[in-house]
């Protein structure tokens, strides 16, 4: 199977997660500020979802620009991804309907887990077809993406201390694959496309 | 007409099935995981739903894969199929909301054999076009497609006995087009593009 | 501009429309028969609109196989006529949740009017485009494309007498559309590609 | 990275938030004309953001139309963009919920300028990357995209005044953009592809 169809149809799926969260995001009942005020949770952890769906089709698009043919192993990873990835708009609703309580905390952060193991786990299935070892040796030492799971943990973690800590760490983790600082980049050495 | 706008319109429609079902998973009210348990049947079902269409999907990919043009027939026997798939997110919602009673179970498993009977449609429709004799060698004997229709027709029946079997059945479809089991492989030949 | 990039914005636009119209089939209430014999308005208006989204996806695929590039004119009758085929889910829901009462039912019809206005207009648009003599030579008489607005047109008065037989009068033109009826054809003569 | 993916995401995601914005349109409760007149607010905010839309879609194909390839700042820029535009349905309902209110049409205002605003980082972005000396060329004194920012403001400021005669400044910009006048034309000169 060429990679073609396989990209367009995350692109096409992931085109509508990133565009159907913003469903979730209630109309305020008032004309008001306040009432928009309201809405302030939502708008920001519609922000954060945004920023994720896009590192992670940012990501796949380079993950994929390497790959050559993919078998069914490949494609069913593949779909594990978008399967977890497409439970964002839910999470993300409940993260912010909750006005950021513990437990939808906890289970957004476990969402982000997932997606990053899943994408893990697509990156191996890559690894053992034809053309993987180019994607092994484009990642190099994918400092980014072994720290990513880390911080989610710390954040699943610290969220019952304090949900707003958690969040702090998951927009972190956002921020480590957003901004493209030289720093960063020279510290985190070779570690092109991954997961978040 | 060539079958790449073709594939085109129904990855569109097929990613978009996929992702919408999701919309039908409701936010839980409260923010516990006493509540989030509520939406356990919501998951899973989701979740079915969702490696249907992803065989589906794969499927089809692998049928289209073989034919080089296609007739008005074919295009409305495709339509006919998406119709189909498109009730999947209906169907899901409504088992999940009654909790898995017995006539939306029914109805599901009456939606998943008409989405197979839309497939054979299909294939047959394809059988006839020019380049469909590839596909009747590549598809053999086509256990796995001959089995499913019996399968669900069993679990429509079991769901007068108890819901949870017919639930079991449609499972073990999913589960015998999922998994790549060598012995399986094995038992059921040279199936490999078929509907489930 | 290359017609590629705007058949495929189309055939997008086209996707989502025939998908999220079933986001509008309400789930029924009550795990019954009953109660789903209640959504059977909603599954057959449903179905029809399903239909003429197909028809004019396959039409309009047609329309631009004969086309060479296009210009601003043709780009913004294109997007015209995506507009009104926009807002099908919201004509058919209104005609679902009135049962068929009079007045949902005329404005069903406008906006099936509206849409084969559009069509025609694009389709004039294209004549007068680049290689839009290859476009009207393979209308030919188009008597297809003639006969439906005046079905439509009796179909809107016939709501004030009975809106059942307005509906049977937008079944027709789907029908005349879908069933390549060899006797039709004959009489239809040479027209192919062309609005419902 | 091709510009072809590129498009092709920003194309799903444009094509779904053209279509989802529907979905904001509330179904009449009662099958009357006068109750169909209640949704006439929502109907015409969609109107005017379904042209918004458009004209994005299709300064946004031009744009990309010169580009050869693009970089990470670039497609980040792009998801900028990508990300105003996705709150289109919801500043639109809100706009159309409160029938054309003080603070929900400021609110549509800013959403219209930081879209606009997000447009002109782009085009400062690809200027930057190959091949984007050749957009400058193309765009010229860009008057359209320097006179549209200039009435939102106006827009917004005016809103205190009078909601109606800011919503006519939103629909005096896609006006401008929309309508080939000649006149217009040899007055703005050499402005093709540049944001609303």
């Amino acid at each position: 199977m060429r990679t073609s169809r396989l990209e367009a149809f995350s692109d096409g799926v992931l085109a509508i997660i990133i565009t159907i969260m913003v469903l979730e995001l209630k109309v305020p009942d008032e004309p008001t500020l306040v009432a928009l005020g309201d809405s302030a949770t939502g708008f920001l952890t519609y922000l954060l979802s945004f920023v994720y769906i896009g590192i992670y089709w940012n990501n796949h698009h380079h993950m994929f620009h390497v790959v050559e043919s993919i078998n069914g192993t490949v494609l069913w990873a593949n779909l594990h991804l978008l399967f977890w990835l497409s439970l964002y708009p839910f999470t993300t609703a409940w993260l912010d309907e909750s006005q950021l309580a513990r437990t939808p905390t906890v289970v957004y952060g476990i969402n982000l887990l997932a997606a990053a193991v899943a994408y893990y786990v697509l990156q191996l299935a890559i690894f053992r077809s034809p053309g993987g070892e180019r994607l092994r040796t484009a990642l190099g030492r994918d400092l980014k993406g072994k720290v990513s799971p880390a911080i989610y943990l710390a954040g699943i973690l610290l969220a019952f201390v304090s949900p707003l800590l958690a969040v702090l760490c998951y927009v972190l983790v956002a921020v480590i694959w957003l901004v493209p600082d030289r720093r960063v980049e020279r510290f985190v050495a070779a570690s092109n496309p991954s997961q978040p």
